[in-house]
């Protein structure tokens, strides 16, 4: 079975054929760039852009929206993550967080995967805190700067770990139990 | 001339009326909740919201789309300003700009009037820094942190010369020159 993943973020695209590939399901990359509602929630902006997706494809898509979102912060970056990124990026978030004591955080993920029979969603949360500095190399994003719950590593300290646990891995796990059935 | 202004925040309806009504224009104030579209630039979410209330009022409309642009964050808070300011505000931009020299900064402002013939766009900006501390009272968003070009004053600390000088005011005059044509 091959679903068509629609992403311009070859990095998260790779994280998806890398814990997919466990699951024997094969995802091929398709690069449209969408339009982005601005929306309240990762579930509306996702399900918008899968039956966009799909109106164009016409084939099963899936799309994911993630974000980081900060307690302390009332929820920024949120949706926006990656505009937050691209314009302050994780020194921007440590400023930010520079004397803030409480750094409770969580990724969310949500996938929407959609065929003929309909939209279908599917979530993934991964809790834990915004780190002091950024550490690490691998990964993507906020991954320098966010150390998921138990643990003392960023995410971009060990790609391991966060491909076993992060909110992307739950969402896919779900995915994957829905495609099974 | 009655025009609609399709708008969910007050502040910015009134100072639509003030400057409008110096030009003998007429507007109300259309309070429909639109979906936003995550764009690049205000052009683009000025239109889209345009279009999608002329399509449900089938009246003549305008709506604004608005933002500040700050040089040395990479043009943060951007086209998410909105967003911006209810989660981190004017406190956290300060923050985000602690030891940062350069301070340039711009508010840019993107009217899209829509009616039977098409949509116009009538575009204003202007130049200014962010201030090292907030000042002020008048105004709204970020105009405690904004001091436009060759004042010493806030936007919050001199609304007269916000109302003769911003970019709300500098669209708004290009589309009055617009509707007397």
């Amino acid at each position: 079975m091959v679903i068509y993943f629609c992403t311009t973020n070859r990095n998260k695209f790779l994280e998806y054929k890398e814990i997919l590939s466990k699951f024997g399901v094969q995802i091929r990359m398709l690069k449209i760039k969408l339009i982005e509602i601005q929306a309240k929630n990762l579930e509306e902006v996702a399900t918008f852009k899968a039956n966009l997706a799909f109106k164009i494809v016409k084939k099963p898509v899936i799309v994911e929206d993630a974000g980081l979102f900060i307690k302390a912060l009332n929820g920024f970056p949120g949706v926006y993550s990656s505009f937050v990124f691209k314009t302050i990026g994780n020194d921007g978030i440590l400023k930010l967080m520079k004397n803030v004591k409480d750094r409770t955080a969580k990724f969310k993920a949500v996938i929407a995967f959609r065929n003929k029979k309909g939209t279908f969603l599917f979530k993934g949360e991964c809790k834990g805190r915004i780190a002091f500095k950024k550490r690490g190399k691998s990964g993507f994003g906020f991954d320098p700067i966010f150390i998921p719950y138990k643990s003392t590593q960023t995410f971009a300290e060990n790609l391991e770990l966060k491909n076993r646990i992060s909110h992307r891995r739950k969402a896919l796990e779900k995915f994957v139990k829905f495609l099974k059935k």
